[in-house]
């Protein structure tokens, strides 16, 4: 076996002297990978069912890994899955439930008013870098932060290594020197800690460069790398030669259309080869748990006039709460345990990586980490691709406007889902289990189903103090 | 001659092909390092009369500069004068007269309201950043920035390299890993960028590596380092071995009594004499231009329960606009230009170094620079230390508390000083020809020069739009 038991891993961390182990045990600490993907679709890898795309690199991680099939981002946008990650809990609960510059500013010419929420997760809140740097661990954070302003950046929250990370959520460009003012209203934003780049240089290839040096110079440390890679967001740039190279390989009637973000996901891939290279090149890839997930659903509105990506079969996209919006890409590579190739289709969220990385790590008895944590560990799946959670719900508040959606909230139960639409208090059913694509409402032909649903839903948003959008009284017809 | 002429430059800067010159001239473009210590008084160095702090390489660079006697901050507090820097302009003009973390906060229970003003530089400012960068310099800064939140960051401002720049005045602790909730009511502050460091580094010396890296890195570009260095502002913390060297040198009747600050010091020495020797190293020390200046006076309040630093023969410090607030010590050395040791006792202000750089590079007449710069050219009194400047009057406004002042505005006019201060109207006249420590209010013994003065400085308070504090209808006694 080549990982440490549980209880070898509780005892190096929580043991000190009386649990002394020889070095070897000591170098043998689990290592944490974490790739977050900003926007990647459900079906944008070829273990996912692309068509256009070609991602040979992540295939083979699957190969090696436990794929899910059910697995949900925390919220249909990006902020909010993130703060999900870092502490376990579900955004409602944190108030943090739409994209950090969003905040603050809700529109108040809509149906209702989306409330004002918190922008930047804060300092009382233990997030997982914080237990692992404690417990010993090396923690990076590298691309894509979005979690607050400057104060509330990776170093204030148990990173020792911040590159990239900022409180917005895309970069002007993915070219160096990665800034600039054409996109996002002229906003002169930039990527700090990257100037000494070449022109042409590319950010995915970039940061790639910047995780393969920590791993190398991590020494015998166990590592946790909480990687928030930039790609496949807008601006939607490849490189020119994959451009070119998928541009010539669009036929009509595959299901995506996008040359350049096909070779964003191209560069991706080849990302995920080098980092895999280099955890096998230092001789700890079988120590090293590697996470492979999307912090939202694909993209489906337009960048450069033409729509980004496909979530098919999956209903809609990014900012929606139907499937195509939340449900994710979910690898999980934990050498010695996951089974090589095994497919998982128990319903798992972004709640679920705390406790389970804690678990992992031995650190579950930990009383450091937060109390009130949402998600439940993975391991009884992570052993067992037919076991099953003790959970039943999984549950979803997104009270924000965006191009796919009206303030809504959600409940998953086992085969159910249930949307409840806050302008109007309309609510849709559906079975997944035979409507992947939610496209029959069973709302008004289970009534009984619905209603228990939704009551289910009230409670959690009740118990949480989920923040609730109001009616605008100046909104047309509004009495 | 080591360095072009102001025709050759212009010629360079401005010609294309008309004006093209060999390459040989065109690496000859003056690079720039502006050395900018946080707090440092007047009476800090050896060269301007310190007597427990040494700082033989300070000296040195003193004596192949000019110095001058009677060089201004345009402000007693660390922001304002930054953005004069970095502008050309007043601060009162930017609307930028108080340290960014308190520009939004005024205190309501004095008796006056101080002003809210900007907490950052407005991105329609011209940065001389970004003029040296249009120009083809490799612009960096490093260290202490402050001029305001991760939105307005020196990579929005022209410059290619940020090191350590953000919102904040001051590091956590001036070692590694510099960070930490000690100081600053708790705050995690941390310094970016400088994550691969060894326990004991200390911030000083390590920005002084990554500020070497940058000279050794530059390659065939000019440069234009600007070096924010966070010592010796709080927390006054020097290397404990130098502290321990300072501690053994304090005797009863010297001006100084910090041990620490005095560590502080000699390590900013040492900085000091290793960029001199880098510049040295490349061969580049003839054609670089140094200056070596402070953001406001030294720091004369407590920490650690010690007094930091003493200002006199000046009398008070950081905070107020008295000679001890805002003079500051100012080396310039421009090889070629500047004589070897010369003392020049013209009254300079920090809003002419904009001016004074761009002539230098032989952009002066380069249109994208802001209109409205305050500050002139030095080269009159540069290229000759008994030359007089044009201007008759250097303007001060910080309508804000501090330890040591209330609001209050100033006027420097040749030998007069005027003070107004806003909580009651008084002004104070001071003739610093002969009375260098402001001892003797000359006010109503020479009632029509207070006149004249204060006219010009309400003048001067209108013309720029000077935002001004308001009566406290909730203080004690006000009717």
């Amino acid at each position: 076996m080549n990982h440490l038991t549980r209880r070898e891993l509780l005892g190096l961390v929580a043991g000190g002297v009386a649990w002394a182990r020889p070095a070897q045990a000591q170098k043998r600490r689990l290592n944490f990978v974490f790739l977050l993907v900003d926007d990647l679709g459900w079906a944008d890898t070829g273990v996912y069912g692309a068509d256009l795309h070609e991602t040979p690199n992540i295939d083979r991680l699957a190969r090696e890994s436990m794929k899910f099939t059910q697995a949900y981002a925390a919220a249909p946008v990006c902020t909010p899955t993130r703060a999900s990650i870092m502490t376990g809990k579900y955004p409602a609960r944190l108030g943090m439930t739409i994209w950090h510059e969003a905040s603050a500013n809700p529109p108040q010419n809509r149906k209702v008013i989306p409330p004002v929420v918190r922008g930047s997760l804060p300092h009382e809140e233990v997030t997982i870098a914080e237990v692992l740097h404690e417990a010993g661990y090396l923690t990076a954070h590298v691309g894509k932060w979005h979690l607050g302003t400057a104060g509330y950046y990776p170093e204030t929250q148990g990173f020792d290594i911040n590159i990239g990370g900022t409180f917005w959520g895309a970069p002007q460009t993915f070219f160096y020197p990665y800034r600039g003012t054409k996109h996002f209203g002229g906003e002169p934003r930039y990527v700090p800690h990257l100037e000494w780049g070449k022109p042409g240089e590319y950010l995915t290839d970039r940061l790639t460069d910047e995780v393969v040096r920590i791993v190398e110079k991590a020494g015998e440390r166990p590592f946790f790398l909480h990687l928030g890679y930039h790609t496949v967001h807008t601006p939607i740039e490849g490189k020119p030669e994959l451009v070119e190279r998928y541009r010539k390989k669009l036929r009509p009637g595959l299901r995506h259309q996008n040359a350049a973000y096909a070779a964003m996901v191209h560069s991706l891939d080849e990302s995920v080869g080098r980092i895999l290279g280099a955890l096998q090149q230092r001789g700890i890839a079988d120590n090293t748990v590697v996470i492979f997930t999307s912090d939202n659903g694909g993209y489906i509105n337009e960048f450069d006039k033409q729509t980004v990506t496909s979530n098919s079969p999956l209903r809609s996209g990014k900012g929606s709460l139907y499937e195509g919006g939340v449900r994710v890409p979910l690898l999980v590579k934990w050498p010695g345990v996951t089974q090589a190739g095994s497919i998982c289709e128990e319903p798992v969220a972004s709640i679920d990586f705390y406790p389970t990385m804690l678990e992992m790590a031995g650190l579950r008895g930990d009383a450091r980490h937060n109390a009130e944590v949402d998600g439940i560990s993975l391991l009884p799946v992570l052993q067992n691709p037919k076991g099953r959670l003790s959970r039943e719900e999984i549950y979803f508040h997104y009270p924000h406007y965006y191009a796919t959606t009206t303030p809504v909230s959600a409940v998953r139960a086992r085969d159910w889902k249930l949307l409840e639409y806050h302008e109007d208090n309309r609510v849709e059913l559906y079975n997944l289990a035979s409507d992947l694509a939610e496209a029959h409402d069973l709302a008004s032909k289970a009534p009984q189903k619905a209603k228990e649903l939704r009551e289910k839903l009230d409670g959690w948003r009740r118990s949480i103090k989920a923040q609730m959008p109001a009616p605008n009284p100046k909104y047309p017809g509004a009495r």
